[in-house]
């Protein structure tokens, strides 16, 4: 049955959010596309039309999710020239990113395993532009003198975990709200880099 | 087909690593206990002699492994008064874990959410020790007012996450090793807490 108004575009949005809703409380190998189809009030035969298998859509999922936050990055970037500044506005993009949309970062870290072949390498190389922005935030640092840091790639993953980890302990119904974590995470990197608090 | 000098202690570490093998590999999902037996050379129906369910397999190894933890950290921590040094101890030991011990230690970061009900909060209240001995080492060096600390909670998983990230992201194979992944560490918790880098 065709819901008047609805369109590929509605569709995929619906699958979207009942596959997050599914693959955040029961993971990838648990979730059959049948369930995915119902809880988007699709029929399972129409769901192919979507997407050819559970992990295209898993992939396709992921890549929207990275796309988004790549996007968001470079955007909130990109007339910032001041490397405190911009160090500052990567780790509140990011820290938002974990704890607005929760169910979906915490997929992302821990599914792409679920991920082969191609599809794997496609996810990382965008996966790694993420990576490379804070990298280059930290050699502009360096470069100009202004950041202590004597061990980047360990600082970088540090910093990088500590960020995609709020998903893991963040309580949407707990005393912490995002402009706190926020604060207290732009401060936890500045120290880590070796620049006074404010 | 029972092999000489064989018993029950050394069939389950054989089914643990075995275990750890498949998880780290496939995830809980994936694995079933008859690929199991099989990995640890034993008969599908002979791993009922040691644990019920692939729930309860995963059960044990996660507690199993916590229990080591918990017992390293205090054991660490015992003769251990000076908080600088308490944060320092309990750090590298907690780093080493997650570089030496990589496998089980990422399946516990992401298979937690396979285990219900009482085996769920069984697990959670040992989580909770390991937590709370970083919690007493942050309020010792509030108390004595040699830590900087505007927001505890925070803090505390940003320092757990980015240690228990090590396993995400730490390549055996690559120039890092644990001396100076664990000293980086040891210095950017210093900078976290406000203490100066040595």
């Amino acid at each position: 049955m065709r819901v008047a108004g609805s369109n590929k575009a509605d569709t995929w949005s619906r699958l979207k959010a009942a596959g997050i809703d599914l693959l955040f409380k029961h993971g990838y190998e648990a979730m059959n596309t049948r369930q995915l189809a119902e809880a988007a009030g699709l029929k399972p035969g129409s769901i192919y039309y979507y997407f050819k298998s559970k992990e295209e859509f898993l992939h396709r999922l992921l890549i929207d999710l990275l796309q988004e936050v790549v996007a968001d990055l470079e955007g909130g970037l990109e007339d910032v020239d001041d490397v405190e500044q911009r160090l500052e506005t990567y780790v509140r993009i990011l820290v938002r990113w974990h704890v607005d949309r929760r169910e979906e970062t915490f997929i992302a870290s821990i599914e792409i395993r679920s991920l082969s072949g191609q599809r794997h390498e496609r996810y990382m190389l965008l996966r790694r532009r993420f990576d490379t922005l804070l990298a280059e935030i930290l050699q502009q640092g360096i470069d100009e003198e202004r950041f202590v840091v004597p061990n980047e790639p360990v600082l970088r993953n540090a910093i990088l975990s500590m960020i995609t980890g709020i998903c893991g302990w963040y309580d949407p119904s707990g005393p912490l709200g995002l402009s706190s974590i926020s604060d207290e995470f732009v401060r936890l990197t500045r120290n880590m880099v070796g620049l006074p608090s404010r």
